[in-house]
Protein backbone atom coordinates (compact mmCIF):
# COMPACT_ATOMS: atom_id res chain seq x y z
CA UNK A 1 0.00 0.00 0.00
CA UNK A 2 1.67 3.63 -0.58
CA UNK A 3 2.04 5.45 2.47
CA UNK A 4 -0.50 8.22 2.98
CA UNK A 5 -0.86 11.93 3.76
CA UNK A 6 -2.92 14.44 4.60
CA UNK A 7 -0.83 17.19 6.01
CA UNK A 8 1.25 19.50 4.67
CA UNK A 9 3.68 18.95 6.91
CA UNK A 10 3.80 15.58 7.38
CA UNK A 11 4.20 14.79 4.34
CA UNK A 12 7.34 17.75 4.02
CA UNK A 13 9.02 16.30 6.71
CA UNK A 14 9.03 12.67 4.50
CA UNK A 15 10.69 14.37 1.64
CA UNK A 16 13.17 15.88 3.70
CA UNK A 17 13.93 12.49 4.67
CA UNK A 18 14.25 11.54 1.31
CA UNK A 19 16.73 13.58 0.32
CA UNK A 20 18.37 13.37 3.87
CA UNK A 21 18.16 15.91 6.54
CA UNK A 22 18.80 19.45 5.75
CA UNK A 23 22.84 19.88 6.70
CA UNK A 24 22.55 23.73 6.69
CA UNK A 25 19.86 26.16 6.91
CA UNK A 26 20.16 28.99 4.03
CA UNK A 27 18.85 32.41 4.84
CA UNK A 28 18.68 34.61 2.04
CA UNK A 29 18.59 38.33 1.66
CA UNK A 30 17.39 39.55 -2.26
CA UNK A 31 18.51 42.89 -2.89
CA UNK A 32 18.60 45.13 -5.97
CA UNK A 33 22.38 45.86 -5.00
CA UNK A 34 23.69 49.22 -4.42
CA UNK A 35 23.98 47.91 -0.71
CA UNK A 36 23.46 50.53 2.52
CA UNK A 37 22.87 49.78 6.38
CA UNK A 38 19.40 48.83 5.97
CA UNK A 39 21.00 45.54 3.71
CA UNK A 40 23.60 44.93 6.10
CA UNK A 41 20.69 44.84 9.06
CA UNK A 42 19.24 42.45 7.14
CA UNK A 43 22.06 39.98 6.22
CA UNK A 44 23.01 40.32 10.16
CA UNK A 45 19.81 39.01 11.29
CA UNK A 46 20.33 36.37 8.71
CA UNK A 47 23.56 35.63 9.69
CA UNK A 48 22.24 35.33 13.31
CA UNK A 49 19.40 32.81 12.27
CA UNK A 50 21.07 30.22 9.67
CA UNK A 51 24.42 28.64 8.57
CA UNK A 52 24.60 30.04 5.44
CA UNK A 53 23.67 33.48 4.03
CA UNK A 54 23.30 34.24 0.26
CA UNK A 55 22.79 37.56 -1.08
CA UNK A 56 21.65 38.57 -4.15
CA UNK A 57 22.17 41.34 -6.66
CA UNK A 58 19.65 41.65 -9.19
CA UNK A 59 17.93 45.35 -10.47
CA UNK A 60 14.83 43.51 -11.44
CA UNK A 61 13.58 45.48 -14.75
CA UNK A 62 9.97 43.88 -14.30
CA UNK A 63 9.21 45.53 -11.38
CA UNK A 64 9.88 49.58 -13.28
CA UNK A 65 7.13 50.86 -15.23
CA UNK A 66 8.23 52.82 -18.03
CA UNK A 67 9.59 56.16 -17.69
CA UNK A 68 10.87 55.19 -14.07
CA UNK A 69 14.69 54.89 -12.90
CA UNK A 70 16.02 51.56 -14.38
CA UNK A 71 18.22 52.80 -16.38
CA UNK A 72 19.86 55.56 -13.79
CA UNK A 73 19.32 52.94 -10.52
CA UNK A 74 22.79 52.47 -8.94
CA UNK A 75 25.10 49.77 -9.40
CA UNK A 76 28.21 48.52 -8.20
CA UNK A 77 28.75 45.15 -7.78
CA UNK A 78 32.42 45.69 -6.77
CA UNK A 79 31.54 47.85 -4.22
CA UNK A 80 28.79 45.57 -3.23
CA UNK A 81 30.83 42.57 -2.82
CA UNK A 82 33.11 44.36 -0.63
CA UNK A 83 30.35 44.72 2.01
CA UNK A 84 29.01 41.57 1.28
CA UNK A 85 32.22 40.30 2.45
CA UNK A 86 32.66 43.00 5.50
CA UNK A 87 29.62 41.23 7.33
CA UNK A 88 30.48 37.85 6.21
CA UNK A 89 27.91 36.82 3.07
CA UNK A 90 28.82 33.05 1.85
CA UNK A 91 27.03 33.35 -1.01
CA UNK A 92 26.33 36.01 -3.71
CA UNK A 93 24.09 35.61 -6.53
CA UNK A 94 24.34 38.19 -9.22
CA UNK A 95 21.99 36.60 -11.85
CA UNK A 96 22.89 37.97 -15.71
CA UNK A 97 19.72 39.09 -17.08
CA UNK A 98 19.55 36.47 -20.01
CA UNK A 99 19.57 34.13 -16.72
CA UNK A 100 16.28 35.37 -15.40
CA UNK A 101 14.79 36.33 -18.41
CA UNK A 102 15.81 33.91 -21.80
CA UNK A 103 12.62 35.25 -22.23
CA UNK A 104 9.89 37.72 -21.80
CA UNK A 105 7.92 36.30 -18.92
CA UNK A 106 4.14 36.29 -19.91
CA UNK A 107 3.01 35.60 -15.82
CA UNK A 108 0.60 38.59 -14.57
CA UNK A 109 0.69 37.96 -10.20
CA UNK A 110 -2.03 39.81 -8.76
CA UNK A 111 -3.17 39.81 -5.19
CA UNK A 112 -6.45 40.71 -4.45
CA UNK A 113 -6.96 43.59 -2.09
CA UNK A 114 -2.99 44.17 -1.94
CA UNK A 115 -1.04 44.65 -5.04
CA UNK A 116 -3.32 47.37 -6.51
CA UNK A 117 -3.74 49.92 -3.82
CA UNK A 118 -0.93 52.57 -2.70
CA UNK A 119 2.43 51.64 -4.87
CA UNK A 120 0.34 49.66 -6.85
CA UNK A 121 -1.57 52.13 -7.91
CA UNK A 122 0.90 54.53 -8.91
CA UNK A 123 3.33 51.91 -9.86
CA UNK A 124 1.04 49.47 -12.06
CA UNK A 125 2.85 46.11 -12.57
CA UNK A 126 5.00 46.66 -10.29
CA UNK A 127 4.35 43.70 -8.12
CA UNK A 128 3.98 41.23 -10.73
CA UNK A 129 7.34 41.98 -11.36
CA UNK A 130 8.10 41.60 -7.60
CA UNK A 131 6.14 38.96 -7.19
CA UNK A 132 7.94 37.27 -10.53
CA UNK A 133 11.37 37.68 -9.16
CA UNK A 134 10.75 36.84 -5.79
CA UNK A 135 9.34 33.58 -6.99
CA UNK A 136 12.33 33.22 -9.64
CA UNK A 137 14.27 33.74 -6.55
CA UNK A 138 13.10 31.77 -4.39
CA UNK A 139 13.01 28.56 -6.61
CA UNK A 140 16.22 29.21 -7.64
CA UNK A 141 18.01 29.45 -4.22
CA UNK A 142 15.68 27.33 -2.31
CA UNK A 143 16.07 29.10 1.29
CA UNK A 144 14.36 28.22 4.63
CA UNK A 145 14.38 32.15 5.23
CA UNK A 146 14.09 34.98 3.62
CA UNK A 147 14.67 38.86 4.46
CA UNK A 148 13.12 41.52 3.74
CA UNK A 149 12.91 45.50 5.01
CA UNK A 150 9.85 47.08 6.31
CA UNK A 151 10.94 50.20 4.48
CA UNK A 152 8.91 48.18 1.88
CA UNK A 153 6.45 47.75 3.83
CA UNK A 154 3.38 46.88 1.34
CA UNK A 155 5.89 44.43 -0.50
CA UNK A 156 6.52 42.58 2.55
CA UNK A 157 2.86 42.36 2.82
CA UNK A 158 2.82 40.94 -0.56
CA UNK A 159 5.50 38.46 -0.26
CA UNK A 160 4.44 37.26 2.83
CA UNK A 161 0.70 36.92 1.61
CA UNK A 162 2.31 35.13 -1.88
CA UNK A 163 4.14 32.19 0.38
CA UNK A 164 0.80 31.56 2.40
CA UNK A 165 -1.32 31.46 -0.69
CA UNK A 166 1.20 29.35 -3.03
CA UNK A 167 2.29 27.19 0.45
CA UNK A 168 6.19 28.61 -0.46
CA UNK A 169 8.48 26.29 2.40
CA UNK A 170 10.57 29.51 2.92
CA UNK A 171 9.85 31.89 6.58
CA UNK A 172 9.62 35.66 5.84
CA UNK A 173 11.43 37.55 8.42
CA UNK A 174 10.36 41.35 8.57
CA UNK A 175 13.51 43.91 9.63
CA UNK A 176 12.81 47.11 10.88
CA UNK A 177 13.74 49.76 9.06
CA UNK A 178 16.73 51.48 10.16
CA UNK A 179 17.57 55.63 9.60
CA UNK A 180 20.34 57.93 9.17
CA UNK A 181 21.02 59.69 12.23
CA UNK A 182 18.79 62.78 10.87
CA UNK A 183 15.54 60.25 10.51
CA UNK A 184 15.96 59.86 6.68
CA UNK A 185 15.10 56.35 5.62
CA UNK A 186 18.54 54.21 4.33
CA UNK A 187 17.62 53.51 0.46
CA UNK A 188 19.60 53.19 -2.47
CA UNK A 189 17.34 55.80 -4.57
CA UNK A 190 18.59 58.82 -1.52
CA UNK A 191 22.11 59.01 -3.75
CA UNK A 192 19.33 60.54 -6.17
CA UNK A 193 18.43 63.72 -3.95
CA UNK A 194 20.68 67.04 -4.23
CA UNK A 195 22.18 68.62 -0.81
CA UNK A 196 19.49 71.08 -0.88
CA UNK A 197 16.73 68.67 -1.10
CA UNK A 198 17.92 66.79 1.95
CA UNK A 199 15.97 68.99 4.09
CA UNK A 200 12.56 68.30 2.59
CA UNK A 201 13.20 65.01 2.43
CA UNK A 202 13.20 64.69 6.10
CA UNK A 203 9.99 65.86 6.10
CA UNK A 204 8.84 62.42 5.75
CA UNK A 205 10.03 61.23 8.93
CA UNK A 206 9.33 64.28 10.81
CA UNK A 207 5.66 64.08 9.59
CA UNK A 208 5.48 60.59 11.11
CA UNK A 209 6.60 62.27 14.91
CA UNK A 210 3.92 64.73 14.25
CA UNK A 211 1.52 62.20 13.63
CA UNK A 212 2.41 60.67 16.79
CA UNK A 213 2.46 64.17 18.36
CA UNK A 214 -1.10 64.40 17.42
CA UNK A 215 -2.43 60.81 18.01
CA UNK A 216 -0.66 61.19 21.82
CA UNK A 217 -2.49 64.15 22.16
CA UNK A 218 -5.64 62.32 21.73
CA UNK A 219 -6.30 62.93 17.74
CA UNK A 220 -7.48 59.29 16.69
CA UNK A 221 -8.91 60.49 13.30
CA UNK A 222 -6.73 59.00 10.67
CA UNK A 223 -8.23 61.82 8.22
CA UNK A 224 -7.53 64.29 10.23
CA UNK A 225 -4.26 63.34 11.19
CA UNK A 226 -3.93 62.46 6.80
CA UNK A 227 -4.25 65.89 6.49
CA UNK A 228 -1.94 67.64 8.78
CA UNK A 229 0.93 65.02 7.34
CA UNK A 230 0.20 66.37 3.58
CA UNK A 231 -0.01 70.00 4.61
CA UNK A 232 3.63 69.82 6.50
CA UNK A 233 5.25 68.17 3.80
CA UNK A 234 3.93 70.22 1.41
CA UNK A 235 5.13 73.24 2.78
CA UNK A 236 8.64 71.76 2.10
CA UNK A 237 10.15 73.71 -0.88
CA UNK A 238 11.68 70.82 -2.42
CA UNK A 239 8.04 68.48 -2.93
CA UNK A 240 7.08 68.09 -5.97
CA UNK A 241 4.27 66.02 -5.62
CA UNK A 242 3.07 63.68 -2.68
CA UNK A 243 1.59 60.26 -4.65
CA UNK A 244 -0.20 58.93 -1.45
CA UNK A 245 -0.20 59.77 2.43
CA UNK A 246 -2.49 56.19 3.90
CA UNK A 247 -3.17 55.14 6.90
CA UNK A 248 -4.22 51.17 7.44
CA UNK A 249 -3.90 48.85 10.04
CA UNK A 250 -1.18 46.67 9.79
CA UNK A 251 -2.50 44.46 6.66
CA UNK A 252 -2.95 47.52 4.96
CA UNK A 253 -6.78 47.96 5.03
CA UNK A 254 -7.68 51.57 5.68
CA UNK A 255 -8.95 52.62 9.12
CA UNK A 256 -11.02 55.65 10.24
CA UNK A 257 -9.61 55.74 13.52
CA UNK A 258 -6.03 54.99 14.57
CA UNK A 259 -4.48 52.99 16.88
CA UNK A 260 -0.82 51.43 18.00
CA UNK A 261 -0.14 48.60 15.60
CA UNK A 262 -1.39 50.76 12.35
CA UNK A 263 1.06 52.30 9.84
CA UNK A 264 1.33 55.50 8.13
CA UNK A 265 2.52 54.97 4.53
CA UNK A 266 3.79 57.13 1.98
CA UNK A 267 5.32 58.39 -1.66
CA UNK A 268 6.41 62.20 -1.63
CA UNK A 269 8.39 63.11 -5.01
CA UNK A 270 11.30 65.44 -3.44
CA UNK A 271 12.59 67.21 -6.90
CA UNK A 272 13.43 64.13 -9.16
CA UNK A 273 13.29 61.80 -6.48
CA UNK A 274 10.58 59.62 -5.45
CA UNK A 275 10.60 58.49 -2.04
CA UNK A 276 8.59 55.70 -0.02
CA UNK A 277 8.36 55.64 4.15
CA UNK A 278 6.30 54.02 6.40
CA UNK A 279 5.85 54.10 9.96
CA UNK A 280 4.40 51.79 12.88
CA UNK A 281 1.88 53.86 15.49
CA UNK A 282 2.96 53.61 19.08
CA UNK A 283 7.24 53.65 17.77
CA UNK A 284 7.70 57.25 18.81
CA UNK A 285 9.28 57.95 22.14
CA UNK A 286 7.63 61.34 22.92
CA UNK B 1 35.26 37.02 -0.01
CA UNK B 2 31.96 35.36 -0.76
CA UNK B 3 31.80 32.81 -3.83
CA UNK B 4 30.36 34.90 -6.39
CA UNK B 5 27.25 32.80 -9.23
CA UNK B 6 25.99 34.43 -12.01
CA UNK B 7 24.28 31.37 -13.72
CA UNK B 8 21.09 30.01 -12.26
CA UNK B 9 22.19 26.28 -12.83
CA UNK B 10 25.29 26.70 -10.67
CA UNK B 11 23.98 28.37 -8.23
CA UNK B 12 21.22 25.26 -7.81
CA UNK B 13 23.65 22.80 -7.79
CA UNK B 14 25.88 24.33 -4.70
CA UNK B 15 22.31 24.72 -3.06
CA UNK B 16 22.02 20.95 -3.73
CA UNK B 17 25.26 20.37 -2.88
CA UNK B 18 24.64 22.30 0.30
CA UNK B 19 21.52 19.61 1.12
CA UNK B 20 23.37 16.62 0.06
CA UNK B 21 23.20 14.95 -2.90
CA UNK B 22 19.35 14.22 -3.54
CA UNK B 23 19.44 10.61 -2.94
CA UNK B 24 16.49 9.85 -4.86
CA UNK B 25 14.29 11.11 -7.65
CA UNK B 26 10.61 12.32 -7.00
CA UNK B 27 7.91 11.79 -10.13
CA UNK B 28 4.74 13.60 -9.15
CA UNK B 29 1.36 13.01 -10.88
CA UNK B 30 -1.17 15.35 -9.52
CA UNK B 31 -4.84 14.52 -9.65
CA UNK B 32 -8.19 15.48 -8.81
CA UNK B 33 -8.69 11.51 -8.30
CA UNK B 34 -11.03 8.86 -10.09
CA UNK B 35 -8.13 7.37 -11.52
CA UNK B 36 -8.83 5.85 -14.94
CA UNK B 37 -6.57 4.27 -17.74
CA UNK B 38 -4.51 8.17 -18.15
CA UNK B 39 -3.95 8.18 -15.20
CA UNK B 40 -2.58 4.78 -14.63
CA UNK B 41 -0.37 6.12 -18.27
CA UNK B 42 1.28 9.00 -16.30
CA UNK B 43 2.20 6.40 -13.28
CA UNK B 44 3.65 3.99 -14.96
CA UNK B 45 6.03 7.05 -16.83
CA UNK B 46 6.72 8.56 -13.36
CA UNK B 47 7.69 4.75 -12.36
CA UNK B 48 10.18 4.04 -14.99
CA UNK B 49 11.57 7.50 -14.71
CA UNK B 50 12.12 8.33 -11.03
CA UNK B 51 12.68 6.33 -7.75
CA UNK B 52 9.72 7.63 -5.53
CA UNK B 53 6.64 8.14 -7.28
CA UNK B 54 3.73 10.47 -5.47
CA UNK B 55 0.45 10.60 -6.76
CA UNK B 56 -1.49 13.89 -5.29
CA UNK B 57 -5.65 13.08 -5.32
CA UNK B 58 -7.48 16.95 -4.63
CA UNK B 59 -10.70 17.55 -6.22
CA UNK B 60 -9.37 21.80 -5.99
CA UNK B 61 -11.91 23.90 -5.30
CA UNK B 62 -10.35 26.85 -6.98
CA UNK B 63 -10.44 25.51 -10.73
CA UNK B 64 -14.04 25.61 -10.82
CA UNK B 65 -16.00 28.50 -11.84
CA UNK B 66 -19.71 28.31 -10.53
CA UNK B 67 -22.40 26.41 -11.80
CA UNK B 68 -19.61 24.43 -12.68
CA UNK B 69 -19.52 20.60 -11.34
CA UNK B 70 -17.15 20.62 -8.25
CA UNK B 71 -20.27 18.71 -6.03
CA UNK B 72 -21.05 16.15 -8.46
CA UNK B 73 -17.23 15.55 -9.38
CA UNK B 74 -16.66 11.93 -8.69
CA UNK B 75 -14.70 10.88 -5.78
CA UNK B 76 -13.89 7.55 -4.41
CA UNK B 77 -10.42 7.34 -2.11
CA UNK B 78 -10.76 3.67 -1.52
CA UNK B 79 -10.90 2.94 -5.21
CA UNK B 80 -8.18 5.35 -6.16
CA UNK B 81 -5.92 3.76 -3.61
CA UNK B 82 -6.48 0.33 -4.85
CA UNK B 83 -5.54 1.46 -8.04
CA UNK B 84 -2.19 3.68 -6.59
CA UNK B 85 -0.94 0.19 -4.87
CA UNK B 86 -1.94 -1.77 -8.25
CA UNK B 87 0.21 0.49 -10.13
CA UNK B 88 2.96 0.60 -7.39
CA UNK B 89 2.69 4.12 -6.68
CA UNK B 90 5.03 5.58 -3.35
CA UNK B 91 2.79 7.75 -1.52
CA UNK B 92 -0.49 9.49 -2.21
CA UNK B 93 -0.84 13.02 -1.01
CA UNK B 94 -4.82 13.41 0.02
CA UNK B 95 -4.68 16.58 1.46
CA UNK B 96 -7.81 18.16 3.09
CA UNK B 97 -9.05 21.07 2.13
CA UNK B 98 -8.22 22.75 5.49
CA UNK B 99 -4.61 21.79 4.72
CA UNK B 100 -4.78 23.61 1.27
CA UNK B 101 -6.71 26.87 1.45
CA UNK B 102 -7.06 27.46 5.31
CA UNK B 103 -7.91 30.89 3.94
CA UNK B 104 -9.71 31.40 0.72
CA UNK B 105 -6.18 32.54 -1.69
CA UNK B 106 -5.90 36.27 -2.92
CA UNK B 107 -3.88 35.43 -5.70
CA UNK B 108 -4.54 35.89 -9.34
CA UNK B 109 -2.41 34.32 -11.58
CA UNK B 110 -2.35 34.95 -15.29
CA UNK B 111 -0.52 34.18 -18.35
CA UNK B 112 -0.82 36.37 -21.40
CA UNK B 113 -2.03 34.49 -24.55
CA UNK B 114 -2.14 30.96 -22.68
CA UNK B 115 -5.00 31.39 -19.47
CA UNK B 116 -7.72 33.79 -21.32
CA UNK B 117 -8.19 31.59 -24.84
CA UNK B 118 -9.80 28.30 -24.96
CA UNK B 119 -11.09 27.06 -21.91
CA UNK B 120 -9.92 30.52 -20.27
CA UNK B 121 -12.26 32.30 -21.90
CA UNK B 122 -15.35 29.44 -21.23
CA UNK B 123 -14.52 28.34 -17.66
CA UNK B 124 -12.69 32.47 -16.52
CA UNK B 125 -10.43 32.02 -13.45
CA UNK B 126 -10.04 27.94 -13.93
CA UNK B 127 -6.25 28.80 -14.84
CA UNK B 128 -5.37 30.64 -12.08
CA UNK B 129 -7.34 27.89 -9.87
CA UNK B 130 -4.66 25.15 -11.60
CA UNK B 131 -1.80 27.35 -11.80
CA UNK B 132 -2.48 28.00 -8.07
CA UNK B 133 -2.83 24.26 -6.45
CA UNK B 134 0.34 23.55 -9.19
CA UNK B 135 2.20 25.79 -7.36
CA UNK B 136 1.52 24.88 -3.89
CA UNK B 137 2.15 21.27 -5.18
CA UNK B 138 5.16 21.73 -6.23
CA UNK B 139 5.90 23.70 -3.10
CA UNK B 140 4.75 20.81 -1.07
CA UNK B 141 6.55 17.38 -3.05
CA UNK B 142 9.42 19.27 -4.73
CA UNK B 143 9.15 16.80 -7.55
CA UNK B 144 11.72 16.03 -9.95
CA UNK B 145 9.25 15.43 -12.52
CA UNK B 146 6.01 15.96 -12.95
CA UNK B 147 3.49 14.04 -15.15
CA UNK B 148 0.80 15.69 -16.97
CA UNK B 149 -1.64 14.36 -19.78
CA UNK B 150 -1.60 15.59 -23.35
CA UNK B 151 -5.50 15.41 -22.70
CA UNK B 152 -5.65 18.83 -20.87
CA UNK B 153 -3.20 20.45 -23.84
CA UNK B 154 -3.91 23.83 -22.56
CA UNK B 155 -3.30 23.28 -19.26
CA UNK B 156 -0.09 20.85 -20.00
CA UNK B 157 0.80 24.56 -22.03
CA UNK B 158 0.26 26.76 -19.08
CA UNK B 159 2.40 24.24 -16.45
CA UNK B 160 5.19 24.39 -18.92
CA UNK B 161 5.24 28.59 -19.48
CA UNK B 162 4.52 28.81 -15.44
CA UNK B 163 7.57 26.90 -14.87
CA UNK B 164 9.58 28.24 -17.33
CA UNK B 165 8.75 32.12 -16.04
CA UNK B 166 9.01 31.33 -12.54
CA UNK B 167 12.18 28.85 -12.51
CA UNK B 168 10.54 26.27 -10.85
CA UNK B 169 12.99 23.49 -10.53
CA UNK B 170 10.86 20.66 -11.84
CA UNK B 171 10.74 19.00 -15.24
CA UNK B 172 7.06 18.72 -16.95
CA UNK B 173 6.83 15.92 -18.65
CA UNK B 174 3.65 15.29 -21.34
CA UNK B 175 1.91 12.33 -21.52
CA UNK B 176 0.48 10.89 -24.52
CA UNK B 177 -3.53 11.27 -24.75
CA UNK B 178 -5.15 7.46 -23.72
CA UNK B 179 -8.67 6.59 -25.17
CA UNK B 180 -10.74 3.80 -24.97
CA UNK B 181 -11.18 1.26 -27.95
CA UNK B 182 -13.47 3.11 -29.40
CA UNK B 183 -11.73 6.61 -29.24
CA UNK B 184 -13.02 8.38 -26.49
CA UNK B 185 -10.37 9.98 -24.38
CA UNK B 186 -10.19 8.71 -21.03
CA UNK B 187 -11.68 10.91 -18.08
CA UNK B 188 -13.17 10.72 -14.48
CA UNK B 189 -15.94 13.20 -16.53
CA UNK B 190 -16.93 10.02 -18.55
CA UNK B 191 -18.89 8.93 -15.89
CA UNK B 192 -21.44 11.52 -16.26
CA UNK B 193 -22.15 10.17 -19.78
CA UNK B 194 -26.04 7.98 -20.35
CA UNK B 195 -25.41 4.92 -22.19
CA UNK B 196 -27.59 6.69 -25.21
CA UNK B 197 -24.91 9.47 -24.98
CA UNK B 198 -22.26 7.71 -26.10
CA UNK B 199 -22.24 7.39 -29.79
CA UNK B 200 -22.61 11.13 -29.91
CA UNK B 201 -19.34 11.65 -27.25
CA UNK B 202 -17.41 9.66 -30.01
CA UNK B 203 -17.99 12.51 -33.21
CA UNK B 204 -15.40 14.40 -30.94
CA UNK B 205 -12.64 11.55 -31.74
CA UNK B 206 -14.32 11.04 -35.42
CA UNK B 207 -14.05 14.37 -35.96
CA UNK B 208 -10.36 14.40 -35.75
CA UNK B 209 -9.96 11.42 -38.05
CA UNK B 210 -12.10 13.24 -40.23
CA UNK B 211 -10.19 16.30 -40.07
CA UNK B 212 -7.02 14.05 -40.81
CA UNK B 213 -9.12 12.68 -43.98
CA UNK B 214 -9.49 16.16 -45.22
CA UNK B 215 -5.65 17.36 -44.80
CA UNK B 216 -4.14 13.97 -46.46
CA UNK B 217 -7.07 14.99 -49.30
CA UNK B 218 -4.96 18.44 -49.52
CA UNK B 219 -7.38 20.63 -47.88
CA UNK B 220 -5.06 22.85 -45.51
CA UNK B 221 -7.15 25.83 -45.15
CA UNK B 222 -8.19 26.47 -40.70
CA UNK B 223 -11.27 27.58 -40.97
CA UNK B 224 -12.69 25.02 -43.45
CA UNK B 225 -11.85 21.93 -41.64
CA UNK B 226 -13.17 23.91 -38.80
CA UNK B 227 -16.77 24.27 -40.08
CA UNK B 228 -16.73 20.79 -41.13
CA UNK B 229 -16.27 19.50 -37.46
CA UNK B 230 -18.41 22.05 -36.10
CA UNK B 231 -21.21 20.68 -38.70
CA UNK B 232 -19.90 17.01 -38.05
CA UNK B 233 -20.06 16.90 -34.23
CA UNK B 234 -23.46 19.32 -34.23
CA UNK B 235 -25.62 17.05 -36.35
CA UNK B 236 -25.12 14.36 -33.40
CA UNK B 237 -28.31 13.59 -31.58
CA UNK B 238 -27.36 14.70 -27.79
CA UNK B 239 -24.36 16.97 -28.79
CA UNK B 240 -26.63 20.31 -27.11
CA UNK B 241 -23.28 23.01 -27.06
CA UNK B 242 -20.23 22.97 -29.11
CA UNK B 243 -18.16 25.69 -26.80
CA UNK B 244 -15.55 25.88 -29.08
CA UNK B 245 -12.91 24.25 -32.05
CA UNK B 246 -9.88 25.91 -33.05
CA UNK B 247 -7.03 25.13 -34.88
CA UNK B 248 -3.31 26.41 -33.44
CA UNK B 249 0.30 25.41 -33.54
CA UNK B 250 1.67 23.60 -30.63
CA UNK B 251 1.91 26.37 -28.65
CA UNK B 252 -1.81 27.39 -28.95
CA UNK B 253 -1.29 30.35 -31.77
CA UNK B 254 -4.48 30.52 -33.89
CA UNK B 255 -3.41 28.97 -37.28
CA UNK B 256 -4.56 29.53 -41.53
CA UNK B 257 -2.57 27.27 -42.83
CA UNK B 258 -2.64 23.94 -41.37
CA UNK B 259 0.48 22.08 -40.95
CA UNK B 260 1.83 18.51 -39.13
CA UNK B 261 2.15 19.31 -35.63
CA UNK B 262 -0.85 21.90 -35.37
CA UNK B 263 -3.75 21.09 -32.97
CA UNK B 264 -7.23 20.51 -33.46
CA UNK B 265 -8.61 21.69 -29.81
CA UNK B 266 -12.71 21.70 -28.79
CA UNK B 267 -15.03 21.61 -26.30
CA UNK B 268 -18.60 20.10 -26.95
CA UNK B 269 -21.74 19.85 -24.26
CA UNK B 270 -23.47 16.44 -24.76
CA UNK B 271 -26.15 16.48 -22.74
CA UNK B 272 -25.08 17.71 -19.05
CA UNK B 273 -21.64 17.11 -19.57
CA UNK B 274 -19.03 18.97 -20.99
CA UNK B 275 -16.49 16.99 -22.76
CA UNK B 276 -12.95 18.39 -23.99
CA UNK B 277 -10.44 16.52 -26.44
CA UNK B 278 -7.77 17.72 -28.70
CA UNK B 279 -5.29 15.96 -31.52
CA UNK B 280 -2.22 16.56 -32.81
CA UNK B 281 -2.44 16.81 -36.87
CA UNK B 282 -0.41 13.84 -38.16
CA UNK B 283 -1.04 11.34 -35.96
CA UNK B 284 -3.70 9.38 -37.24
CA UNK B 285 -2.70 6.46 -39.48
CA UNK B 286 -5.34 6.88 -42.30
Amino acid sequence: MPILFKKTKEIRNYIKSLRCENRYTVGFVPTMGYLHEGHRELIRTSKIQNDITIVSIYVNPLQFGEGEDFERYPRDLERDLGICEEEGVNVVFAPLDEEMYPEKPLINIEIKGLTHILEGEFRPGHFSGVCTVVLKLFNIIQPDRAYFGEKDYQQLKVVQRLVKDLSLPVEIVPVKTVREKDGLAFSSRNTYLKPEERESALSLYRSFLLAEKLIKGGNKDANSIKQTIIEFIRKHPHVKKIDYVEITDEDLRPVKEVKEGDRILLAVWVGDTRLIDNWRIGDANL
